[in-house]
Order: C-alpha cells, then structure tokens, then sequence
C-alpha cells in the first residue's frame, strides 16, 4: 500500500441483510469517521484498488462508495494524486455557533427524566427479517387490493385543489371514507349512524387509545377480561387507570361479576372484545349481551367495544353488536380496516354519538393534526366501488379454508401436546400448550429456519398459562407445511 | 302520481358540493329512512318518473340510486308492478338480540363523561371545499413527487416477504427512512446520530405529542414562547401542564427570562420553534442560542426543539440546531416531512437519545401500534434516490419567489392597513393588521371569491394581536392574483 492507512477493515462494517446498498454504508461509515474528527480535512483515504482488498469488496463498490462521498462534498478527487477529504466539510456550510465550554454546576449522570414504558418485552425489538412469520393474527397483505388503493391516490394527488377539499374534511378524516363507513356498518351492523359519528384513526389500537384518553384520567378504574388483550391493558395503565380484571369463559366476560363490581362503585370503563375475544377467540354470547345492555343503561357504564373482528366470522351470522341497541350513547364502537388489509396500513374507525366524536376529533388535532386524509379517500373509493367488499368475501372463504388446514395440521403435528379449539372466526387459534412444553425452545427452532414466532414473553398472560395465539390467516399451504415441519420435530 | 306517498322533496337532501354521487346520496336517505321504521317493507316507492319531478332531478340518477337500492337488497322490483321495499331488510341477516324493555333507573340526560377538547375553533369545521386556500404556511403538494412514493409502495406491496421485513422494523418505523433521516440530518444539520435514535411520528405534532408524553405529567410547567404555536399550548395544557409564557422578540425567545425562571424552579420543559418561530417567523440568534445551551446544561432542562422549517432557509445558511451541539441528551429535535411534501401526508420525526427513543417507540406502540411502514419505506427509496434532495432544492427556489411575489402583493393590496417583515424562511407570512381592520370581513370576502381564509377565531393568538400568518408557499402566480385583487377591495 502506498500511504501509511488506518485500520479500515475493522473500523467498516457492512451489513449484507441491510436494506442501505453497500456503497452507501461504506461512504455513511466513513462520513461518520470524518464527523467524528478521526479523520481529518486532507487526509488520503487508501485508493479504491487497496480498499476493496481491506474490506474484502468489490473495487466498482468502493469507487460507488467515494463517488457518492465526492458528491456530498466529502471528498475531493485530486488527478494523480488520490482522494483526499475535503478540507471545507459539508457539516461547516450552515452557521455554526461554538458550545460554550462553561463548567456544569450539576453531576453528568443527573439524566432528563421521562417514563419508563411497562410493555414487558414489545413485538418488534428481537425481530429479523424472517422468511416466514407465524404473528398472533394478522391477514394476508399479499391479497390485499393495495395497489387500487394507490392508484387512486396517485390519480387524485394530480387533481387540481383536491388536497385543499381533503384539508377540509378535518381531523374526523376522509369524508367519502366516512360516509362510506357509516353505509357500511349500517349495511352490515345495523349501526344507525351518519358521517359525523365516524372518527377515523391509525388503527383500532389508536381508536381505543384516543377513546380512553376522553374518558380515563389518574385513578380511574378499567373493568377487562382476564385474560385481555395486552396492548389495551397496558394503554389503559399508561393512561393512570387501575385495571379491574374478569373473568373470562366460552361465553365471553362474566356479566354477573361485572354487575357485582357496578354495584359496588360504577367503574370508569368496561372494555370488551365481543367477537373473538382476545386471546382466547369466544364469542359474547347474545344472552350476555342483553343482560350487559341493562347494566350499561341502568349502571351508565360507559363502554368500549372493540369489535375488529366483526367481518371474519365464519360458521354462522356474526351477532349484532351492542352499538346496534339502544345504549343511551354509553356505548363506543371501534373496528379496523387495518385487519381488512394489511397490518402495515394504518386504518381504523371510533364510532360515537356525535358531539363525543366532535370532540375526539378535537383531542386527535392535538395530538396529530389528522390522518393521511389522501390515502383515506383512496380506501373510500374502494368501499365506494364495491372493490372493499368483493376483497372481504374473498378473504372470508379463504381464511375459512386456512383455519380447517391450519387446525388440522395443529392437530397432527402437536398430538396430545396442546390443545385448542376451532375458532368460530378471526385470524388466530388460541394454543393451550402442555406445561412441560416449551414455546421458547419451539421459537428457536423455528427461528433456525427462518420463520419467527414470538418465544412467548410477549403474550405471557399468566404465570400458569403456557398459551399462544397462532396467527392462520397470512399463511399459505407451503408456510403452513413448513411449519408443521418443524412442528413435528418439535414434540 | 300513481299512489299516495311520502314528501320525499322534503324528507331527501341532496348535496351537490359532495364527494358522495348523487345516486348514492339518495339511495342512502331511503335506507336511513327504511331503517328508522319511516318507510315499512312491502312499502311502494313512487315510480322513478316521479320520484325524479319530486326531487327535480334526471330520472336516469333515480334508476340508479333504485338499482343501487336493489343491488343491497333493501329494494325488490316486481315486473310491472313496481319497486317495494324488501320483505326481508338486509339489516336483519346477522344474528339479532333483542334490547330489553327494562326501565332506566336513572335519568335520561345523564351522560357519559368525556373531556372537553380546548381548541378554541378548529382548523377544519368551518371549511366548505374551496377554490383556493389561503393556509397558514403549507407546502404546495401539487408540486411534490408523490406519484414516485406511491409507484414505490405498489411496487414493494407486490413483493414477496416485504410486509413481513417491515413489520421487523418495528414501532419506531421503517429502518430505511430511519437510516435516510439519520443520513440526512447528519448532512443537514450535523446531527450525529444513528438510525436508533429516530422514532418516525405521524407529523411533528405527533412527535411534540410523543415526546410532551414522555416529559409530563399533571402539574407540570413548560415555557413557551409569547406568542406561541396554539396547538402546541393546546397539547400540552391537554396533558394537565401549566405554561409559562416568555416574550418573542425579533431575536426569538428571551433567554434571560428563561434563565431566571430556571433560577426559581427548573420546569418540566422548554418548547423552542427556533428558525421562524410560529407565529412571528423570527430566528432564534446564534448568541441567544449558545447561552440557551449553557442553561439547558446548567440546570438540566429538558427541552423539545421543534425545527420544521430548517430546510425552508432563503437568506442565508440556517443556524445549526441546538442538538447538533453538546447537550447532554436534554434536547429532544422535532422535523417534519408533511412540511417537505403535503399536508395530507403526515410524516415527522422525534431525535433523542437511543434509550429515550427504544421508550418512546413502546409509548407509540401503545398509542397505535406503529405508522404505515410500506408509505415510509417507499419515502425512505425518495431520500435513497435522491429525489426528494432534488424536491427539495426546487421548493426552496420556488418559495423563495414566491415569498418575493407574495410581500409585493401584500405591499401593494394593503397599503398602510398591515405591517410585516419579509421572512428569511418558512411558508408564510406574519402580519400585522391595524386594529380597525376587520380580519372576519375580510374572510368573509374572500368566502365570496370561493377563497379560504381563517375568520382569525383559530390564531386569536392574543386579545390587542390582530394579526395573521399568510402562507405564500402553496399559491402560484393566478392564485396570488386572486387574493390580491379581493385585497385591494377590501381596504
């Protein structure tokens, strides 16, 4: 080598899973060497010939590497001569003002002071991009129509002054996807609302957060199923409320133990998942449904259902909700387009009597202004065309066929290890594994052939409860095969 | 007219400004009216003939709101006799309960509890779609390539295995618009930071919202700026703080008023707009700057430095942020890409330290589980191709001329009846009205022209302020030339 170099080989690390090109992480990895004064104005970096050999590369990515570094204005090529880094860096262009160097009066381990997040051990930290994914319940994105929906919007993001009708339709969200709603769940739900009833949010998570977020503060008490969906819980305790937990059968939540808690002091809230209760995929039955109206209307319980999974029920009808009754506005109801499509597409609704829902919009503004109300009206044009309700169908029958081929590999591939029932809807089986079985150890298995499923510590219920929800509906045969695979060795 | 029948004139509205067809719009009023028990099954709707002289409407939108009415199953025609109301309603295919008859024990007007939201009058309830928008500094979308974000998200939503990468990414969003932003910003305003560090947010103002959350709690106190960003007072007197107002000058925001509330009690937060402070648009100093610094580090004050006009800079080179500079992790920085790209579009970021941020994203990820990772994927491909570099260097020169075009017209239009400074950045403009100048007459003229102004109720930032931020960045020559012929009218 020509010039005396630094240790570049190790200082340079390349990531080949990375979604960044490899001459880019290179140039980033020397920027940051520069920003950070280890290489200084004027230094000669190795040429390409001699950097490809230390980095075990390909010369053309280093020469991409440098070229992408020169035109950054990091870099200056001298003819002859080399590279060499630029002596007026592109950090020094804006006005700069120097730190003063004034001694701290208080200790450097005094941190700012923020919260600490109770969600045990969130879904997402330990993820790497998997082949394959066995989550707790989503759809199949691949079947979605998400290309119509995009179409659309590219088709009215060129239109004259439709951005300006979109900003008018407010912080409640898109009014055709409103209206469009408010047709739908009458059609389907029997809800007898209108437009301004519907609040649009990112996710039913955000329904349910923003809902709370108008009715809890500091000590307010929460009445959930035991066991609940774990998000909502720790929303709720975020939010200062105490959970009051109930329990939970095939049935659904125990109405008498909720009456007995309303007689007592009538809580802030009761949330309930009706359809598909999460975990454990019951069903409310519709005795319990007329005996927790009563409750609502004689106790004023306040209430929110979370009904996302309304659309997928597939043996009978689906039973109406509570918002369809006479609840005295006591009821909000919450679904999710984003289990219609695609779990990347943020998209639910909060439906409520309509000066509730004025002010949610009002606490939304706040908080984020309002939805991307462009990709709202492309979804709406969806319902509006029937595209919406033509993909619902087909995702019924297809994920009815999926969960008997899923439930029968379940079955024969974990034997006497677990059980389950077939669930009656939704997207996922509640597992009920042996205790001596062990989830960590079938996560790392399958981990070992690409497919990722949660070792357990996310959706730990209970201490005594060794159970999983396994997500059905975004596997096809294949997936499904591999892991009955691993399944299998598993036992 | 063949039988009896309802006043449909009366009883079916028809709006022509709606998104909502015509057809549909009147299917919908008859459902609603055959779900209210107004219209009973077996009931003869009027021929389409005259139904459409009843609704003066062409009678071809009459067969196609029936037809539509039919498709849904609400409607049943029998072949020379008519079209009747449906025996069998759809609303009735699900599974029904019945509401139980049982008296209230308590009295009807007692409702559930929720907050009250105070934003004095939002944005958005007043708005009828316009032909034109004077906003209070939005970027114009017409210009912004969102037709390349949406070629990418179609593109990537065909992809095998693409949903579940992204999903990976976790609530902290996309990986490669996280390492982009990092990228960016390094380059931009020498932050040094890793993608680890940057939570995506839903715009800036979820960012705020997140960050305040993190911070606060009931009782605490945050500075802001007087005059200040009403939203953000708004968010934060949401979350039970107190503000604590300090004067704006042209240099920004008083420090040495900072500094001696510090001197009595440090308070929870600073909230700092410190390029084109909003309302006024003026620039925090380069020395102002430096002793914030020193104070921040002295009596460990956290603050949110809300930066989402860096990029729009016209004069000269914008001061480097507070946190490009030493600062013990008590700076949280804000940006904004709704600001680079459209305001439908509702990307930011929040910049904190790894830790703060990896709890941040669990506070996210329990408010709305995470953003849509497949639209910012496909933004982070902008930034990776650098195209949205390229956007951005046109907007500049564009808003720069059209910030010259604008002050001109407002010199020219208002006359002595408004001072202002030219902005030396940003998307708008802050004026200043004499007080006998009536900003809701002149709304109320523009409304006239089919021209959007705020009547001031939203920005009535204090009671002897009549004044008004004027956006220019989204109005083209015509445009402009519109606003300025009603001006001069209305002096």
């Amino acid at each position: 080598m020509a010039v005396q170099t630094l240790p570049f080989g190790t200082l340079i690390a390349v990531d080949r899973q990375s979604a960044i090109p490899i001459f880019r992480q290179i140039a980033n990895s020397l920027i940051k060497l520069i920003r950070k004064g280890k290489i200084k104005p004027g230094y000669q970096l190795p040429a390409t010939r001699d950097m490809a050999s230390m980095l075990k590369l390909n010369r053309t990515t280093i020469v991409a590497a440098y070229e992408e570094m020169q035109a950054q204005g990091w870099l200056e090529v001298i003819k002859r001569k080399g590279n060499f880094v630029a002596q007026h860096l592109p950090v020094t262009s804006p006005k700069s003002f120097e730190a003063s160097t004034q001694e701290r009066l208080l200790s450097l381990d005094q941190k700012i002071f923020y919260r600490q997040i109770a969600v045990p051990q969130p879904l997402t930290r330990q993820l790497k991009p998997y082949q394959m994914m066995i989550n707790d319940g989503y759809p199949d994105a691949r079947i979605a129509p998400l290309d119509l929906i995009v179409d659309r919007y590219k088709f009215l993001s060129g239109r004259t002054n439709v951005h300006n009708r979109l900003l008018a339709d407010g912080s409640k969200g898109s009014n055709l996807l409103r209206t469009e709603l408010a047709h739908f769940l009458s059609k389907t739900r029997a809800l007898d609302i209108t437009p301004e009833q519907v609040l649009i949010t990112h996710g039913a998570q955000s329904a349910i957060s923003i809902a709370a977020s108008m009715i809890l503060q500091p000590g307010s008490t929460v009445v959930v199923g035991d066991l609940n969906y774990p998000l909502a819980d720790r929303l709720f305790e975020q939010q200062g409320a105490k959970l009051i937990k109930v329990k939970v059968d095939h049935n659904g939540i125990d109405i008498d133990e909720i009456e007995n808690i309303c007689k007592q002091s009538v809580p802030s809230l009761l949330y309930i998942v009706p359809h598909h209760h999460h975990p454990t995929t019951v069903t409310l039955s519709a005795e319990r449904r007329n005996k927790l109206l009563d409750i609502i209307r004689r106790y004023r319980l306040p209430v929110i259902e979370d009904d996302y999974d309304y659309d997928f029920h597939y043996e009978n009808a689906p039973i109406l909700p509570l918002a369809s009754a006479e609840h005295d506005n006591f009821v909000l109801y919450i679904g999710s387009i984003s289990k219609t499509l695609s779990p990347t597409v943020r998209l639910g609704y909060l439906i409520g009597a309509e000066d509730f829902i004025w002010q949610a919009s009002k606490l939304k503004q706040v908080l984020d202004i309002r939805g991307d109300v462009l990709f709202e009206e492309s979804v709406g044009h969806l319902f509006n065309s029937g595209e919406m309700q033509r993909h619902l169908r087909r995702s019924v029958k297809l994920y009815k066929s999926r969960r008997d081929e899923f439930c029968e590999i379940l079955n024969s591939s974990l034997g006497d290890h677990a059980k389950f029932n077939v669930p009656n809807g939704g997207m996922a089986v509640w597992t009920l594994f042996d205790p001596g079985y062990s989830i960590p150890q079938l996560s790392e298995r399958l981990a070992a052939q690409g497919i990722y499923l949660n070792d357990g510590s996310i959706y730990k219920y209970k201490d005594d409860t060794n159970g999983m929800r396994l997500g059905f509906a975004s596997l096809n045969t294949n997936e499904m095969q591999s892991f009955a695979h691993t399944l299998k060795k598993s036992r």
